[in-house]
Parts: structure tokens; C-alpha cells; sequence
């Protein structure tokens, strides 16, 4: 066990298999890099209200930046014996320049930390979904030139309704994930991060030498595209609002879902029984018993991780409810949900972007299936109406009767 | 059973039980506002299309008008027996115009009349919720001003934390609801109603006879509030967006589980072993074997409802999983769920706002618990690390020690 | 607003808006028929403690016995201004025979008779889905016997994969669907109905005496199918226990799944394309805009409804988690769930039982379907391994570079 | 890559991305030690089948016994390159016995044998957790008689209710596990393990075969505890089962619902505000911040991870919804919810079995806590009925106004 932030009112050793249940290390270390930037302010902040010198300050900042640069070259091992990625990284602080580290956490509480940190996760993250959703529309568009004159049919309730062109029927697709990056822009645009909560009732750091901390650090930071940070606005509300995850959460479920419909008419169009597309071998696989097979697991993997999307932002929803004032340790449990989430959609949409590409379309077998007179059975009530000037609801009545003298004689 | 919109192709009557099940009447009378403004611009883009002479359009909307106003008077009445809200319109509209009536479905489907409907909802309730979000906000300001100057104990983990302002207590769910309210008023504004997009492939109306309806009947309509509407962008992906719906209850799940929070913080506040709040009679109720009771059951019900919200979104989640292009039937059952959570919300918020008012502090009380020096520690430590330059680590060791040593000795 | 079962110590009248959103008589009332049983034989049982006289048990009983014929015939009216059940049940008796009703309320809470109800009303529902299932066995029985010695093709990731006999195919639904039937007998027959708990702490009538009283008034009972009632085994548990309903709302939820996957096949199987079954149009839907629809919306809403199902589980679970014991006004909210869920299921079981007796197989087309020689593959593979005694690794990679290679000759 | 138990048909390489998005062996090895049984008696069923001689089946047998033991002494280790666990057996088998393996995989396909292995795995787990909740009520025994005649508060709706035995008070709870423990005991018993369904259309190996491979092989294996295999009953359902998922998903949620209630209660009665039980600080952590926190983290954990545990039931429910026959990919995502619920349970039931051995009693203060008044308006009310035969609700009404008349003197 690896030392901890805490513990001197404490008669009895911590139990070990409550350790283990407890500590967030193996996942939380996905939040280091967000953490050394909250400390390197941190540290600015507390030598602007006197209580490091500015040599301190500077011994500690260069610390943290080091980790930085390893976390950034891939190089950064977390310690699995450690409480959490703050506990972490304050003792590599103290490893690499002793005692001073030991102020690093003067009024300030991991609270606040957390929320700074999975705020800047989102950030980073929604902007990412953003550019894979773009990579994705390009894709759809590559697909709707290839086929650019090609009509389909078009169906509702799985039936056979009217001719679509290809290219509106794949357009459908384009606008609701279009819809969906508005949304994790939007999403993105509106995330506040913020400083200086402590664990609920605001650091005795004012808000003013935090704002001077946060100039200081964010300009000098070796990274491009760090992003505003502010003094709190309310100190309670901030440690414990954890609406972002589930707005993150929402937004990659909705995405999720068109991704699953999307899959289901893939998964349909190129089944032998309809063959209109087909699917590029690179994303499907085979049969251990069957030789012949070859099937679309990449979209009945995307249509099934529906579930745990759904399941993730569930389980954030219900962690949240009903919590007191201001933070509970149950708030722990929104990281793995998190995570897996944004994991998932990165990778679906990554490989989707690839496969759309890829799929062909069997125009012969399509031109073949355009002919079922059916469906043009709405164009002929429609020129009922307008050549012979019969109500609608008559029109459709004709062409619906001559339809059942058919199928009967058939 | 009454007159339905489709049958010709039938040989055989529809099973009564079947019937039964799948008519919408019940719940998607509510939408009997929108779905006459919807056939009203319907009736305009007919005649634009020569289908409809002027006198017949007028005739049309005359009648549709006559039952707008019985709905805005609430005197209008459904036939149970009809299949579904449209179905009733038009079957009404017969009733008082006769066979014309006929000409009103021509090239247009319910799928397209569904969606205008429930994007219109969304609009105008959404538009409530944040009034009634920005009334219970007003309560808030009215409670933290009415306790200005008073101090409480803040919690974390449900421990007695710091000691911190009621207002910025107060302040911290205002901040939660106000974040809520920009949420939905950001989702009502970006509530894109669209028409003509026929069953999926669009109908035979042109998009610039659409444009010249909907400008005429908007600008005549005796409704003051109506918005934006557009023909179509894409047909397909028209008839088959529920993202409004999910976007929708996401939002309402996220101010539900703050109230939930609320509700919780004000339960635990208002038992005899907390006692800072007490909370107005005329939301408690009594219990009918134990005399003395007086419980918090407006917030119990609240807290409790939170189940109904979340189950509402994970239902239409789940309904729109894998659901190939385009309109199925299976989305005949967002209404439902959309109405329900709606429906809580509203009257939560309602009520809330009167409740908030009214809540009293118990300041005696309160004060007293203040004074358990505990809250203090963390001032201590601040002190040792300001006064005597002990790192934090060690002032908050020193303290914590000296807590331990006090509870021995106790 | 009615007379209510508490109040004596309240100083202000209810808020009417809250009184509105806390009354439960329009969902409640479906409780009536088991709740003057727990009328009943808690006025035994306050005669045998000395509380009521002989007489007075009499009328008291015969005064619910008289509501509960008229609830068994249907003629039962609740008092919509009522706050719920209990008490409209409670103002009922008050109503036939004066005073002495004030008396049936002592020694007991609504705490005790809500769960009493709850349970007995899963007991009669979790009996009679049984006898649903069981028809709808019949049916597909019935079919597979129609169509006994037909193959069809038998799919995995729906991709061809191999013949099947359709009666095995059917079959799997069978054995599903049984399973589910176990289940729900199986839940039937572990619900413990308990009496006398009070509102927690148990009513201070004893359990020998509660047990002369469930003994006198079951055996007389005018009912035929009533089941075990025991005096509560803990009183705190009793109150708010509520894993009956969560459990009842998970075997219908796994059924709902069946359902779903039965829905999806017939869809796909009744398709233009796929064509190997023959919906019945009884249980068919058409288009309001294309005459030639016939639309599966049976099975489409059926799919759809897995939603709702789902939903209702989850906000049970919801509302239940981390509530203080025992009993809290959140519980009031289970029932709209659970009466949901139970009708939801019941609909859908009767109709299908129907529906499936009226599918009918296009036996040419399956055959057709089956000449596709990939199908057996396998078996050719399997005779390599057999007649040659090459390993199945070994066959399976010679089959399949077979089927490559025919492809590319394509 | 490792090798692939298919590819011969393929004439293009699988995509790299794609490779690692579908493999299952970074949480599929758990099943490994299930899967050399199904391999163990398939071997033996090839050779009664004549497809293996007694030579060939004893070398598979001796190879996967040989790994199965590293498995028991936890030195098997996974190939991370490998497919999933199916693979990465196979060709640890080849490495060892060399071609022979690829005789192995005749006649069967993996869609079987992940249902074995995942049955057999809940058969196990379900097991585990009868014996770690039997602990808990065991704990939970010893502290309802180390306090055995303690009065405690009984609370409704987090009032003040009556006073309470604390033995009844913990046996609320220790009647919930004891349910949960038989739903899991009536799971274990109903799980059936089948073999030889194939892909979906069973083995060409006879029901008989199997029947002496299965005697031959569990009779002779080095497991104790090994239970009833049978040959299926229906091939297509078996392969395409995920009912004990959800079921076994669904007993696990009831059951985690209960201990978030536990959680809350005793997070309550530890606030200073409560302070009726002492928590053990071996369970507790501190403030990074605070130093005089000591925080029941532990129980917040426990509330928490309701969220995780209502998701993972969401997460396999949804990815079943309307999955057409028989196996699908998406069915492969039902390992890590299922895996990840019980890891939980299991780690909460262990630890909580130790926590609440050490919970104390502040009698002191529960005494002070039971002078309240108000406790016992019920008896008083009980008492006018009894002694002055006053009508229970007048009685009420007495006592009611009584206190009413008390808080407005105060």
C-alpha cells in the first residue's frame, strides 16, 4: 500500500479487501494529465497567496511538468499500490524533489481535483467523437457520389413502400449523425471548468489570485490546446456536479442508437435474401463449424453494444440519485461507466468510417427488386388525383382493391 | 369501430382485440393541437399544387380552425373508437364538411403528421418547464435572501464538513436548475418542425408550394406562439427521428435527479435528529395508525418518481435500438413515455416552488450545531500552514492526531 | 376532496396541487378486491382481541363482503376525490353503516394493507400470464404439428447457415416460452402473503389471534382461488418488502425478450424478400398514404413494447435503491409500473396465441431457399472428416477455400 | 495474431482495428477452465462416434487435463493475441500434441460452447455467493444478539415512528439476504448444461454418444464439484440462451438493492446528527482536506454501485431485445456485465460480512433518542381504544390534536 492523503486521526489500519474494493487507481490513471495541470495551478495559486516562495513554486511546477511529459510520451507508470491518480501523483512529487511535495496539497481537496479532471477528460474526449463523426460523414458522402444515381428500395415497417435514391437513403444516416456532432460540440462549447472548491466550502485562496495562478500556468503550459478555466461560481455545486457525464452520456447513447440502425439495415441489406450490399470481408469473420459463413460481426458487435451504452448511462443516473450535499464517495463509480462509453463509440466510429467505404452495392440484384409493381402503388393513387381529380382517401381505396383482385387471382 | 384511414387492400376485418391494442387514441389525443395546424398547411400546399380548388382550401381550414378553437377552449372531445388523432380530425372534419374531406390525406402520411405533432409538444412544454424552472429558481433567490446572513453546517460523505452559508447552500441547487434551464431552453430552440416528407420518400408537392403554405397559414393562424416550421431536409430520416424525444427526457432525467437531490437533502434535514428545516404542513401528510406523524411525502414522492423519469428514457432508448429505416410502428409507443415524464416534471416544479417558499429554518438549532469544534479542523490546519509554515500534509496530520488523542480520552 | 384516514394533528389544509399529485385512487382502485379481504380479516381479527363485538365483526364484514360482489360484478365505482383506496373503501363502509366504521382502522396502517394488496394481486396476474403462456404453447404446438415435416432454413448472425426442421425451429420458442412459464408458477407459488405488521412495528393484536381470524374469514370467503395469508414474520421487513414486484417485473421482462425475438423473426420471415411466412392480415395494419401496404404492426409493437417493459423494471429498481427503512411515500410509486407491465404482457400474449395459429408457410419459397448449396457446407466438410479421415480444421479450410474460389469464378 | 479456428473461405485479411474491437480473450479467459470440460467430453464423444481412436482421445484428453490443472493452480496464462479463450485452448493444445488438435474441433462449434462455459461458470458463482451471503446473515445474527435487548427508533418516511427491538430491526435486513439467498439457491438448481447443439442445428454425433462421453469424462475428472451435463434439448435455443444471464443479473440487482438500503440506513444512523451506530474505521478513510473526517466510504461504495449493477442488467436485457435466431455476435457482449456484477456482489457480501461484526451501539444515546414522546402517541391511541372503546380513527383524531395543541404551546 502506497502512502495516502490522509489518515492521521486514525486508530486502525485500513481493512485490505476494503483497499482494494476502494481504490481507483486502475482506472483513474486515465485522468493523470489533467491532474498535474490542476496542481501546476494549484501551486501558482499558493505561492500568489504567500504560502510558497517563488522558487517553491517553481521546483514543484517543474515536477509536475516533467510528469506531464511522460504521461504524453506514453511513459508514465502508475503506481497500482496507490489510493488514486492524486494520491500518485503527489508521491512521485515528493520521490523526485522530497519534503516540498508535502505542501502541494495545502488547501486543497481531491473533490475539486476530480471534477477539474473529468471535465478536461470530456473536453478532450467530446472533441475527439467530434472529428471521428466527421471522418465518418465523409465516408457516408464518399459512399452516396460512388452510388450517385442508384435508386433502392425504400421501406417502412420492413415492407417494401416506395424507390428512394441510395444517396437520400445513406443522406438520412449523414443528418443524424450530423445531428449527433452538433450535439458533442454543443456539449463540448459549454463545459466549464473550475478551480479552487476544496471539498465543498472554497479554498481560503481568493478567486483573484487564482485567476493571476491560472494566467500564469495555462500560458506557459506545454500544451496547445488547454482550455479556460475559471475560479468557481458556486464551491458546493462544484464538487458534487456531475451533470456533464451524464449530458456526455445522453448524447453518446443517442449516437449509439443510430449507429445500431445503421447496423440493422446493413446487417438486413446484405443477408442472401435481400443482397442489395456487400459487406467488405475486412470487418466480418467466420464460422469455427460452418465453412461457408461469413458473417457481419462488426455491425452485430455495434448493434450490441447498445446495451452497455444504455447500461452506462443508467448506472450514472442511478449512482446520482437521491445523493445529499455535496460529495459522497459514490461518486467514485462514474469513471468506469465513462470511460467505457467513450471508448466504445471512439473505436465504432473509427472502424465505421473504414467500412462504409468499403460496401458495395449489387445494382443488378437492386435493379431487379425496383420492379415489384407495388411499389408504385402510391404513384398511381397520386395520378388519380391529380389527372382525374379523385379525392385521396377514393384514389387509395381504387389502387388498394386492385391490389387484393390481384393477390386473389394470383 | 370508427372509419379508418387505410383498408382497401383488406379481405379480411381486423381482429377486435388487435384493434384494441394498437389504437394510440387514448394517449395521442394530446397532440390534436398540432395535428390541425399540420393539415391545415397540408390543405394550403394542396391547392399551391392545383389538387385543391382556392374555395375547397378555405372550406378545409374553416373547418380544421372551428375544431382548433374547441381544443383551445378544452371543448373538444375525441371519438374513443377512432384509431388514432388523426384519424378523429379527419373523421371530424367529414362530419362537418363532407365529402371534401376526403381530398385533406392526399399525398401526405401520418408518419409525416406524427413527428410535425410531437415536435410541436416538445416545443411548447419545453417552453413551460422553463417557466416553471425559472419560478422555482425565484423561490430559491426568495429563501437564501430570507436567510441572508445565516451560516449551516456543510456535509460531505452525510459528515459535518465546513461550516458554510445557507445561501451558497441555497445557491448550489440554484445553480443545478439553472443549468437545467438553459439545457431545455438550448433544446427548444434547436426544435426543427418539418413537413411534407410523406410516408419516406417525400411527397409529390413541391418543397416551394410547402414555403408559400406554411407562410400563409402561419401568418392567419389565431395562435400566437408558432414557430418555425420547413419542408423537409431529408424525407427518410424525417419520418423516423425520435432524437427530440430522447434529447428530451435526457434532459428532464438530469432536473430530475437534482431534484431528487433536493429532496433528499430537505427529508434528511426536516427529521428530528437533524432538525434545521421544518417543512410547511400543507405538503406533508399524516399517517392514519401513527397520530403524531407528519412526513415529508411531497419530497418522498419526488425522490420516488425519479425511477418513473429514468425507466421513461431508458424505454424509448431501447425502443429505438436496431430499428431499420424508416417509420416502424414500435415508435407509436414514444408518446407515452415522452407524456409521462413531462406530465411529473411539470407538477414537481409546480409544486416545488410553492414548498420552497414556505420552508423555515430552525436558526436555534442550527447554531447549536455549529458549535462542534470538528467543523473547525480544517481552519486549524489552514492556520498551521499559513502562521506556521508546516507543510499541509503535516498540519493536517497534527490535527487529525489531536482529534484522535480527544476521542481517547472522551 | 374526501374524507381522509389522518389529520388530527395537522394546523393547515392540504395544498390542493399537492393533494392532486399524491393521491393514488386512479391507479389504486385495481387493489379493491383484495383490500376489503384485508378489511375482512382484520375485523375478525379485532373481534378476537375484544375490540369489536360479535355484531359488530358481522356487520362489518358483511358490509365488505358487499363490495366485493360488486367489484366481482363489475359494478364497483371509486370516489375519484378520494385519496386512495384504503380510504375510499374505508368511506364506503362509513357510508352503509355509519360510526362503527371509525372502528375498522384501529391497530392497523395502510403500510400493512398495501403490501397485502400488491401481493395478492401479482398472485392472481402471475397465475393467469401462466395460463396465457400455456395457450400460446398450445398454439405453437398447434403450428408445429401444421407444418411437421417441413424444413426451413435455420440461421446464425442471420446469415444462412443451416437446414432445420421449421417444428425445431418453432420449438426453441416453445422452450423459451416454457421457461418462462416456470418462472412465473414458480414466483406464484414462493409469494407469502403476511398480515398485521401495522405501519412497522407490528399491531398489537397477537399472531394466534390474526391466525383464528385468517382461518374464519378465508374459509367463508365468497372467493374460490384464495391462497396462504400468515401474520407477518417481520414487521419492519413486511412493510417494505418489495422484491415480489421487482422479481414479477424481471420474469416478464425476460418473457418481453422472448417475445421481442419471436417479433423480429416474424418480421423478417414475412418481408418480400425473405417471404417464407404469411401474416395473418387480421393482425395487420395499412398505410394511411400507400394502398399496398400490409404492415406487420402486431409484431412491430409487441418489438416496441420491450421498451416499457424494460422501463418499468428499471424504475422500480430505481426507486428502491438506498431507501431508509422501512416504509417511504416513494413505494406509493410501484404500482403504475407493475400494472403496466402485467397488462402490457397479458395483451400481447393473448393476441399472439391467436396470431400464431394463422400464420401460414409459402412452402415453395422455403423450398426454393433451400436449394442454395452453401447451406450444407458443414456437412460436407463433416463427410471429409468421416469418409477421409481428414482432420476438421483441415476440412473445414478445404470447403472453404471451395466456396472462394467458386466465388471468384462468379 | 494467434491462429483462427476459421478464414478458409476469406480471400482478403481481417482489419486490424477490427481484430482488436472484436476479441473477447481479455475477459473470456475466465471461462477457460469450463472450456477444457467441453472439450474433455467432445473429445470423448468424437471417439464414441468413430471419428477419433481411444489413442487420439486419451493424448486430447491428457493435454487438456494438463491445462486445466494450470488453471486450478492459476499458472495458465492467455495468449493476448489470441481470438477468444475457445482459440487460445485449441492451439495451446496443438502446441503440445501437435496436429492431432486440429482433429479437436470436429463437429462442434464455439456458439456451443460458450453457453456451456458461461452456465457452468454461474453454476459456480451462484454457489460463491449462497456461501458469502450465508456469512452476512451470519454477521448479522451475532450482532442482533450481542444487542439483543437494545430498544432502537423504528422509522417511516425517515420520522420518528415507534420504538424497536434492534434484533427486529436487523432481521428486516437478514429476511431480505435470506430471500436473496434462495432465489440464488432456486438459480443454481435450475441451471442445465447442455452439450452438442452445434452452431445452431446440433452435432451429427448421436444424443447416446454424448450421454458416455459426458459419464466417462466427469466421472473421471480431477473436479470435485462437477454437476449434471445432458445432451440439448432443443439445438437453436440452446445456442442463442441468455435467460440464466438475465436472471442470475436480475437476483444480483434485487439483492444489491437491499444492501444500498442497508448502506443508507447506516450511513444515517453514523452522522453526528443520528449517532446511534459507531462505524469501524478499518471501513472508513479520510479527507485529503479535513483531517477530522472519517467518512463510511465503504457504504457509499456499496450505494454506488447500484448504478453499475442496474446497468449491467439494462445493458444484457437491451443487447437481447429483438435479436433474431439463433446466435449472434452481440450475444458475446453478455460476459463483462455478467462478470462485472459479480465480481462486485461477491467483494461487497465479503467485506460487509466483516463490517457489520464490528458496527457498535451508542446506547447512551439511543436511550436519550427513545424519551421522545412522541414515539408512543400509537399505544396512546391504542389504549383509548382499548380502555374506552373510543373508535380507533377518533382516537387518532385525540392524540393528534393533543400534539398539534403541545407544538403550538411550545
Amino acid at each position: 500500500m502506497a502512502k495516502k492523503l490522509w489518515g492521521g486521526r486514525f486508530k486502525k489500519k485500513i481493512d485490505k479487501d476494503f483497499f482494494k474494493f476502494q481504490k481507483s487507481i486502475n482506472y483513474d490513471y486515465k485522468l493523470a494529465k489533467y491532474d498535474v495541470v490542476h496542481s501546476s495551478i494549484h501551486a501558482a495559486a499558493l505561492e500568489k497567496t504567500g504560502i510558497l516562495s517563488e522558487l517553491e513554486k517553481k521546483k514543484l511546477v517543474k515536477a509536475l511538468t516533467d510528469i506531464h511529459k511522460k504521461i504524453k510520451n506514453k511513459k508514465f507508470k502508475y503506481n497500482k499500490e496507490s489510493e488514486d491518480i492524486h494520491t500518485d501523483i503527489q508521491n512521485k512529487v515528493e520521490k523526485k524533489i522530497g519534503k516540498l511535495a508535502l505542501k502541494l496539497h495545502s488547501l486543497r481537496s481531491r473533490n475539486d481535483q476530480i471534477v477539474f479532471d473529468e471535465k478536461s477528460y470530456c473536453y478532450d474526449e467530446s472533441g475527439d467523437i467530434s472529428k471521428f463523426l466527421e471522418s465518418l460523414l465523409k465516408s457516408i458522402d464518399f459512399l452516396k457520389k460512388k452510388y450517385k444515381k442508384i435508386k433502392i428500395v425504400g421501406y417502412t415497417h420492413t415492407q417494401k413502400a416506395q424507390p428512394v435514391f441510395f444517396s437520400d437513403y445513406m443522406d438520412a444516416f449523414w443528418h443524424m449523425l450530423k445531428r449527433d456532432q452538433k450535439r458533442v460540440m454543443n456539449f463540448q462549447k459549454n463545459i466549464q471548468v473550475y478551480i479552487g472548491a476544496g471539498a465543498l466550502a472554497g479554498s481560503s485562496i481568493k478567486k483573484a489570485e487564482y485567476n493571476k495562478a491560472i494566467k500564469e500556468i495555462l500560458r506557459h503550459w506545454p500544451e496547445d490546446s488547454f482550455f479556460a478555466v475559471k475560479p468557481y461560481a458556486n464551491s458546493l455545486d462544484n464538487v458534487s456536479d456531475r451533470d456533464f457525464i451524464i449530458e456526455f452520456l445522453s448524447i453518446i447513447a443517442i449516437t449509439q442508437m443510430h449507429l445500431s440502425r445503421l447496423a440493422e439495415d446493413f446487417i438486413l441489406y446484405s443477408t442472401k435474401e435481400f443482397n442489395f450490399f456487400n459487406l467488405p470481408e475486412e470487418f466480418c469473420t467466420g464460422s469455427s463449424l460452418m465453412p461457408q459463413k461469413k458473417n457481419p460481426d462488426f455491425l452485430e458487435l455495434v448493434r450490441g453494444y447498445t446495451g452497455k451504452i444504455y447500461g452506462n448511462l443508467i448506472s450514472i443516473l442511478t449512482m446520482m440519485k437521491g445523493l445529499p450535499l455535496t460529495y459522497n464517495r459514490d461518486m467514485q463509480l462514474d469513471k468506469e461507466p465513462l470511460f467505457s462509453s467513450v471508448s466504445i463509440l471512439q473505436n465504432e466510429l473509427k472502424i465505421m468510417a473504414k467500412f462504409i467505404r468499403k460496401v458495395k452495392l449489387n445494382t443488378d440484384i437492386i435493379k431487379e427488386a425496383l420492379k415489384d409493381g407495388q411499389l408504385y402503388a402510391t404513384k398511381r393513387a397520386d395520378k388519380l388525383v391529380r389527372e382525374q381529380n379523385i379525392p385521396f382517401r377514393e384514389a387509395h381505396d381504387i389502387v388498394g382493391r386492385a391490389i387484393k383482385k390481384q393477390e386473389n387471382d394470383a
